[in-house]
């Protein structure tokens, strides 16, 4: 299936019934494997898995799991024969074929929340897939202007102001606009959570924050200034060793790159950490970590990041629904 | 007392009972206050603690602790009325001091190790100090060419190969005989610790370590090579993330940049971190925080992070006369 034409408007969600979705990744990768040790563990659970069943019914024989296999959605091409643990095109094709599904059942409604594989970027590229990564995809698919990652585990949350940048780059990106959409986002899935006011610790880029400033505190500075402004209670630049020394101060945390916010999360989330993308308007969750193909077909894959990744999404899928549609 | 001499070559080593000193650190800031409540909680020890006497004396009645404080040498100036919780130049001036006489013991191995309050830097500037911390000043007092941070925890230790730069600038600073260095003194650290073959994980530089790489990664792979041609059992670069998620597989850590080492040391190491200098020649340990004006005064200040440092300092030292003097 293609999805070659304009995002539409969102449409009223889906009821509370309709089921979560989860698709596949890369078949080459561990993704099959822990979505099936996931369900295996989550046996009351009925979501709609998204990706080849032969690949599936290879895996569970494999795996020695039980787990019903009539819930697969088989509407994805079949990869044929591959290899675990690289990257290969007939892969990504399926990566891509079972996000584009999933993209589209969320986008239609058909089910409440996504919760996506883990996929090989490269093999995503070798199948003729254009945008940075599955988030960006979606984003543009479900017509979403302003999004953020936001690295979730049961102690530790982090929104990403960059994400995919060389680091000596981040600099030029961080503007107080950036900073302040990104504090609001994290406000507001706080906020959606269950938090009634949120304490947002918004961390410095630069070591000591302000003394080697080359000018990125100032503007980070200013970001938490335009987020107070919009009612968000939010402190920063504070030096990131000093934030996470105090976590239990704050309830989210905004970061300036990609590794000041994901040092943290896997310190403190151990094997739980989950990947929520805000904004889109629906629920997108992933597991927090990749492919993993250097251990891919081997058995050893733990499913906790994506037990956590359809805990959450069902979760947070059930909170949405309980504010007022449109 | 004045150093203004050329640093002359180490002499042996002091004898065994020789006592470690401890410098008073910033009077304004929460030095005494952790060195009383740490001294109260080691109760056989008796270091040389290099500060004013009528300091010492307030403090203790300020906190009620029962620490003799015939350890004191009073060789220092006093530094009168000051007020707690803000650089003053009288303050930077006692630091200053008791850092002078700190390194000329060390240098004339009258005590075995060094350990160094907290002081702040913006005091010791307006005492006229002019090297960029104490690190520098100690290096350059003892003629130690070659020199690392370490961050110490019981469960995470990390060696730096650049520690206050600009974010923004560490990029340049990262060069393959920067990588290695660091990475051998790491190494000889560990194997001194008493792990026979370390193993030793070099962090990467960019989010993911190649993908994003404006070429810091290859210089950090040819300063792996080089490490290991030396014999040192390094590996790398490998993401942060993923490195700091499996510390279990590894003895130590190379990290780029501050915040990527003290991250993970402030997440994993509680209240226990402790600054190692390694390269000169001598012992020296310091609190893996600062002067903590915010809260110096309050009587809440927790002494675990120099009690560990006293502890590490007294072991290092005990290792170092084990091993043949010269």
């Amino acid at each position: 299936m293609t999805l070659d034409r304009k995002p539409r408007p969102p449409t009223p969600i889906a009821n509370r019934q309709s089921p979560i979705a989860i698709s596949i990744g890369d078949p080459a990768g561990i993704g099959p494997e822990i979505i099936l040790k996931a369900l295996a563990r989550l046996p009351r659970l009925r979501p709609r898995i998204i990706g080849p069943l032969e690949v599936f019914e290879r895996e569970q024989r494999r795996l020695g799991t039980k787990v019903d296999l009539s819930i697969v959605d088989d509407a994805v091409g079949r990869p044929g024969r591959y290899s675990y643990g690289n990257p290969q095109k007939k892969c990504g094709a399926v990566a891509l074929q079972a996000l584009e599904v999933g993209v589209e059942l969320l986008y239609r409604n058909d089910v409440t929340a996504l919760v996506t594989g883990p996929v090989s970027k490269q093999a995503l590229r070798m199948a003729g897939f254009r945008w940075p990564g599955q988030t960006e995809f979606l984003a543009e698919r479900l017509g979403a202007k302003h999004r953020a990652m936001l690295a979730w585990t049961p102690s530790f949350k982090v929104v990403f102001v960059t994400i995919h940048e060389p680091l000596a780059r981040v600099s030029r990106h961080i503007t107080a606009a950036a900073v302040a959409e990104k504090t609001r986002m994290l406000d507001r899935f706080l906020r959606d959570s269950g938090i009634r006011r949120p304490r947002v610790c918004v961390m410095a880029f630069n070591p000591h924050a302000e003394e080697f400033s080359l000018g990125e505190e100032a503007r980070i500075a200013e970001g938490v200034r335009q987020a107070r402004r919009s009612g968000v209670c939010a402190w920063g630049p504070i030096a990131a060793d000093a934030a996470v020394a105090r976590r239990h101060d704050w309830n989210g945390y905004v970061a300036m790159y990609h590794d000041q916010a994901m040092i943290p999360a896997k310190a403190f989330g151990r094997d739980e950490g989950v990947n929520v993308t805000l904004g889109l308007g629906r629920v997108r969750t992933s597991p927090l970590h990749g492919v993993a193909f250097d251990i891919a077909g081997t058995g050893i894959a733990r499913p906790d990041s994506m037990i956590a990744a359809i805990r959450l999404a069902r979760r947070l899928a059930h909170r949405c629904q309980q504010r007022p549609a449109g």
